[in-house]
């Protein structure tokens, strides 16, 4: 057979849709050697990960933990665990990964009803209202921050209208957790989960999850067990909690790693590390603007972690994004689904979100593009 | 809230059931800077591990690919994509990974019929033809190599009994892969997974699984979809396949460690990996019978890998183990399940399969135990 060399791999800049840059830090600890799942050692990580989380998610649930694969297992697991056969479940779809998880839901057997909007919009408070009114749900799903749009879907004032009709409020916050405000108790979402590799910083495969007191209820309420054995929250919490009965083995580089992304977060500052996404986001957009490029989302609807750039007509955006990664070895990224073709998406996440990466992909756009 | 300080974690040598120890040079490949999942670097990193895992597999399959999580969810991975609900599977029962597999398969809606053993024994092929002749199985669970019992379930004679009262056959080779033979072709296995934190030397976090033809037509044969999206191994294998469709997130830095730790498989030879593996066993074992300590598994079943001792009667064998971790800095395991307080469980695979730890141990208990 082949006999295979060292890792030969450029580094790149990663400024699409993630993952994001890792600092060196977050690197470094990602390569210590592993100790057990259940060492003593290990234990004391994960409350300081647990807590860590709760301090990024604003939370106080006890159930804040992160599951053991990347962003996809997040959601997976919160349908795994907060839908039963026949449940009532509305989503909000106006992009990729609310498209996600009505097949997901579906396949968990919900009975899915959809409230559709075009690609790169948001929904009301209102609208929810008026859906839940037609028919209850035992689930409501929302994407807070769409990484295949750019947009940022208010949650703020969702939670009391769902709870009113008796449903619980699910959000995605995959592109959010750790680069703009995620406030589960204050918005008192009951669910929500993220991936590590993206304003966290730190590497894929960990996906945090936080559930609130109404959800857990709902989980001790369920009538048949959770099809999903690796992802049932029931039997991880006893790992994560005081009993520490053995579950599966944890990803135990991959936590080191997450300690300490979260640990340059809480050295930042929930709201310097917000500002900080906010003002490269705003410095981008400005260049874009310059360059007489569109951007997809109306700007008070806008994410400041991934923004969705229209291609000029008659641009091969393919070729843009080869001519970048292969001449400047920056990635981003290209539209998904009903945006395909159509738009690049690019990420200021983590420790991706810097000047430098900013005046460097406008640099490269300004050239590749002649503007 | 509380202050983190750095990662401040005393390294272990790590000879219980899992994670193993891992070398230096996988380490060090792990914390390289993370590219994009669709990255073509990454694109043909990802045909190497799926070439290595071929290798260390025994096969030709071309569905075989790491799915994103540890172990366990190589089970749940298998259990998914090849139960649907209504099936009958048949389940060789001796050990906690096979209670493990007849909850896993129940909860994927299996009619689950299970063939029991006290644990520590294994299952000749006559059983297994007299439990199908009695009522056939779609699907027959074996674990290859018991991590809970120290077991080693010969399965090159299986294959043909189940195939001719057309079921598959599925193998938990995760205490086996890398440490001793594993002939997923020869042996005509239909559906293998293991981890790769155990003979493979790897940190936890992957799960290389591996797919026959007959078990992938049955696949393509499915008339529901698999309940388990993150882990739906149709879409998965359009990632891992030539039409390269996004699935999820794929963990970059674990994937690098993979293809570091397999190339180190390649470069050692299978055939001295596996004397490596028996040779330090051997080793381990006389000096256990020169301490007059019993072992739990009778030798033609005995797993080189993993070696269940029997704790001696009037000794605390969590006592004996907080003192190996903590005077010494070495890890093993304790009893699981059926056999908690009466065994300790010693890994010698992968990178930890050395002469210096078997005398390192030998010598801690000879100390700790006073014999």
């Amino acid at each position: 057979m082949t006999t295979y060399g060292d890792l030969n791999i450029i580094p790149r800049t990663l400024l699409g849709p993630g993952p994001s840059d890792v600092h060196p830090r977050v690197l470094q600890t990602l390569g210590y050697p592993p100790v057990g799942h259940l060492d003593p050692q290990f234990l004391d990580l994960m409350n300081e990960v647990q807590d860590l989380l709760r301090f990024v998610f604003q939370t106080e649930n006890a159930l804040t933990l992160p599951v053991s694969g990347t962003g996809t297992a997040g959601m997976e697991a919160a349908f795994a665990n907060f839908v039963e056969p026949g449940d009532s479940v509305l989503i909000g779809v106006s992009g990729y990964f609310s498209e996600r998880m009505v097949d997901m839901a579906g396949r968990y057997g919900a009975h899915v009803r959809r409230l559709d909007r075009p690609w790169g919009e948001v929904f009301t408070a209102d609208e929810i209202e008026d859906a839940l009114r037609t028919q209850p749900a035992k689930l409501v799903a929302l994407v807070h921050a769409e990484t295949s749009t750019g947009a940022l879907q208010p949650l703020a004032d969702i939670a009391s209208v769902v709870h009113r009709h008796g449903g619980l409020l699910l959000a995605d916050c995959v592109t959010s957790l750790g680069g703009l405000p995620v406030q589960i108790d204050a918005w008192d979402v009951d669910i929500a989960y993220s991936g590590t590799q993206k304003c966290i910083g730190a590497p894929p495969g960990l996906a945090p999850i936080t559930v609130g007191p109404r959800a857990s209820e709902a989980l001790s309420q369920r009538k048949s067990k959770v099809s999903n054995w690796y992802l049932d929250l029931t039997t991880l919490a006893q790992y994560w909690g005081p009993a520490r009965a053995y579950h599966h083995t944890a990803p135990i580089n991959m936590n080191y790693a997450l300690r300490e992304a979260l640990r340059m977060i809480q050295e930042e500052g929930l709201e310097a590390r917000f500002a900080r996404h906010r003002a490269h986001a705003e410095l981008f957009w400005a260049g874009l603007e310059e360059m007489d490029l569109g951007l997809h989302v109306a700007r008070q609807h806008r994410l400041p972690t991934l923004t969705t750039v229209r291609v000029p007509a008659g641009v091969d955006e393919l070729a843009v994004r080869k001519l970048l990664l292969e001449r400047y070895n920056v990635e981003i990224g290209g539209g998904l689904g009903a945006l395909k073709g159509q738009v690049w998406r690019v990420g200021l996440m983590g420790y991706s979100s810097q000047p430098r990466n900013v005046l460097l992909l406008l640099a490269a756009l300004r050239e590749i593009l002649g503007r």
